[in-house]
């Protein structure tokens, strides 16, 4: 059960080491991650603040899976595989400037090769030359739906039929992050990035700002490590504050506030102050007192992976502030930021395929990583403990006989 | 025997679907179609109204292979392996300007390595500092030449030394098309593409007309579903006509003719009628009263095809006519609706790598699919059968022991 | 011992013939030289003369491997591997403009991710965070350094912590090139290229001019294949000496030197020849009275090699000669040599993968071929020749129990 999972300490493991270097360069353990991983946790697909208007909506690829995205017009978020039940064509396609999300002009959705159609709730609704067929069964040819569930507006699905319930596998983050009412959001600006790296070394890049006064710059003008305070520490889900330094309001390129406060005002928690948490499968939030930055992390195999950075606002900032909604303030810290950090998650990459890499010792302030190291190894030989634990039983059953 | 196939009917099979998804995707699977149907079948590699006078030649590359394909000084059509018998080389490579075709300005055929000579029929002339061997036998270092047919122009090799004779596998084939007097045309553009898409989509969207309506709105000016009659269903060979609608003469731009007719005039079989056929191992054929549209597809792997699109003509359109001889109409029809076909190929080779894809069902109008994918199961399980019955006839022997 | 092989013979071998394809495209086979060969001779990364003055360095790859090459302070040469000992980071990278080589502006090597600090002998100095650990080995934790060995000034490494000594595998060729006084030449100019064909044909065409009439006409105004005397055919180290013809002084485009003969003085040995050898792992040698080309190969892939040129003259050349000094003249002839030779390898990469590709006879003038390939083979096969050795020995003495 995955949130029963007691991290063995918060502080410094003596004697922890990163992982051997097959964890960051092996297909077959890659394809080992989707199982244990990938398929046991909730995928993010993003946030409902791409998506604010009825009809709206995105195509989005996960794993190799297509899948579409989209609010209907009852204001219900839907999420299909992109896939027609007829010969297996993709439903939705990019549009002719190549974009990939857009507004449906008309209520259902029709695949382009032989004009099935269905409704908004991916039910078949037409298909030529099938009504000639007797026993052509239209209810199970509709489109099929991955699990979904929306928490703070965002939009997870599951992989498999059968997943451990989201109340239960993310139990601790369930209304921690209420003070800032992210399901309200709309997003302002994204990016995409696609970055040669494993997707683990982009969370443990996020999950320790020791490196924040070497590598950036900018953002050390803001915070730093010593300001930091793990308060999830977990595995699955890690991090915790750092306070915003030097009398700066929030972290933006002026150090003032670009937009209204999320969640309508500021509190203690958000007053000056960055969240910050890696959530499995593949969420990493930035949270900040006027904005929310998140990345949602697309592995593409063992050493590549894409990256969609969101930049979400408070929805009345645009009406309230006028000119002097600055959404682009918090933009250009971040663009050079992530840009920093993905080029460092590139270079561990490379070194890592060395014969010369070893595993080497974290420091006391690289705690969270020992967690997710091992919460991970912890995941992936789950089966074999399983395993090993059935042939004891079996083998004690047979002394007993 | 493969021209010995019986079709189980030509009007819907209940119950009959689309592959299984590893059949586009697996290139496994991919290496035993060579060996099942591409080293079965003959596979073509373009028409002689490419190399129209004496001294023509390209180089063409098939699953992996590499060409030359010439007209020699006595007006005969020669294929030969690209290899250089001495260390391996490409005999023949691209000119100057990347062309990969051209008219040879000797006599030979010259190794650029260090320089063995052959002559038109693959000969070893000379090879320098061979000659000091006293035991080189120049006769069995000429270039090697794959069984070839002409069959109404176009240029058939077999991957095989001992392939099944081309008049007893293409039987249903010869003799055919002899009103457009195929054999004779000359070409007058071509197209190439790269499609990421299993060939087998290909061949089966090129087999119905059921997408036309939605798909093709050029097209469908001037053919229909509605229109189409099958004439051969039986896997191998596939296709029939459609009548061109709404008084058009031909598919065209304008509707109207745009070269002589093929074949020197008009008949009952080739007046205002499209005849469309897919030939296994890898040619599809669009015949039009005036002129005629080929696809060689050359597959690359299990989920690419490179495909090479040709137009021919009747050779005096251009002498008598003139200015009139409007080549580019069909190809101004037929280079929007490829690039409409092949999106699509794409769009169903993305969708069936999906974990949602399972088999749909067919449609009554897709019945030269249902042969298709019949038959290609058929190929490809023959060892399979043998084996089985190998196995049966051994435990057989052992009961009567 | 890889010295104590003796060659058959330096003329034509009855019966001599190019290798199996399998060769020349399968990876596993190139998973196998990388142990039998890559690892078991030095690899040279360079010379010298790239980085004639203290701070100096360049980053390289080899086989996979990052490696920082520098001159200390001492003006001694270092090689690391450019591996962090804390997360596996590169150490060093490109700079803003993407350059692989440069200055050190200070005396330390510094991780930029979080800032370990290694001394230019490789011991680690700093690392932030780690003091708070008791147990941490600061000596332990150094960089990483391959077994190095200077020759001529180029810098070879191994891949294995017990290498043969280099004086023991490389005897042939010491003290053989003193003349031309190879370790003190700085570089004049540099190109990279990167091939589609296996690293062997590259040492093939390298090993005989016969090819030279036919594919370099420029070339062949200096040099000739009759003129060839080879002096060394062993295996590991082949090559020897070409007259340059036609009253040329050196092979430049004007046929005249362009810089200080090499050594300072001609001698019997330099004046009107060019020398050149192939030297295992991935060396080869252009050597003419006024300057040296050579050749660094780094083999990607099967079917893929990345090949680093170098031009080195005598260093006073520059100063004593000024405008007179025409280092384009030698770059000129041989970059057009170098994309001739690089084109017919990948057109007999492709050739070869043909099924139509045989092994083919060898002709007296291509002797050294023959010694490489069979030196190949029996490096390849040496540890099944012990294992058949082994198993003969306990077969023997199961016998005689």
């Amino acid at each position: 059960m995955v949130s029963n999972f007691k991290p063995t300490t918060d502080t410094y493991l003596p004697g922890a080491k990163t992982l051997p270097a097959k964890y960051y360069t092996s297909e077959q353990i890659f394809e080992k991650e989707k199982k244990k991983i990938f398929e046991k946790f909730w995928f993010c697909l993003g946030h409902t603040g791409r998506i604010p208007n009825k009809g709206d909506y995105f195509l989005i690829e996960a794993l190799g899976e297509p899948f579409i995205v989209l609010r209907d017009k009852n204001d219900q978020i839907k999420v299909f595989y992109n896939v027609c039940s007829h010969r297996g064509t993709l439903v939705c396609k990019p549009n002719r400037s190549g974009a990939t999300e857009g507004k449906f002009n008309r209520k259902t959705l029709q695949c382009h090769y032989h004009g099935w159609t269905y409704d908004m709730d991916g039910r078949l609704l037409s298909a030529p030359g099938m009504e000639e067929i007797a026993d052509f069964d239209f209810a199970s040819n509709g489109l099929t739906s991955p699990p979904l569930y929306i928490w703070e507006g965002f939009i997870f699905i599951s992989f498999v039929n059968d997943p451990i319930p989201f109340e239960q596998i993310y139990g601790p983050m369930l209304g921690r992050l209420e003070d800032w009412k992210i399901g309200s959001l709309i997003r302002g600006h994204t990016e995409t990035y696609k970055v040669k790296a494993n997707w683990k070394l982009i969370f443990l890049n996020f999950n320790e700002c020791l490196h924040c006064g070497i590598a950036h710059k900018t953002l050390s003008k803001f915070i730093g490590d010593k300001s930091a305070q793990n308060d999830l520490s977990d595995g699955p889900f890690l991090g915790g504050l750092m306070e915003i330094l030097n009398g700066a309001d929030s972290v933006t390129s002026s150090g003032q506030f670009c937009a209204l406060p999320l969640g309508g005002q500021l509190t203690e928690k958000t007053a000056r102050k960055g969240w910050y948490y890696t959530i499995l499968g593949n969420l990493l939030l930035n949270i900040h007192p006027d904005y929310l930055m998140f990345h949602c992390l697309y592995p593409q195999s063992a050493t590549e992976t894409r990256i969609e950075s969101d930049w979400l606002f408070n929805p009345d900032s645009d009406t309230t502030l006028g000119e002097k909604f600055a959404k682009n303030e918090p933009v250009e810290v971040w663009a050079k930021t992530n840009a920093e950090d993905w080029e460092l998650c590139e270079m561990a990459q490379r070194g890592i395929t060395s014969r010369a890499y070893r595993p080497g010792k974290y420091s006391n302030r690289e705690s969270l990583l020992i967690a997710f190291d091992e919460y991970y190894l912890q995941l992936m030989n789950n089966n074999f403990m399983n395993y090993i634990r059935r042939r004891i039983k079996w083998l004690t059953s047979m002394l007993w006989k």
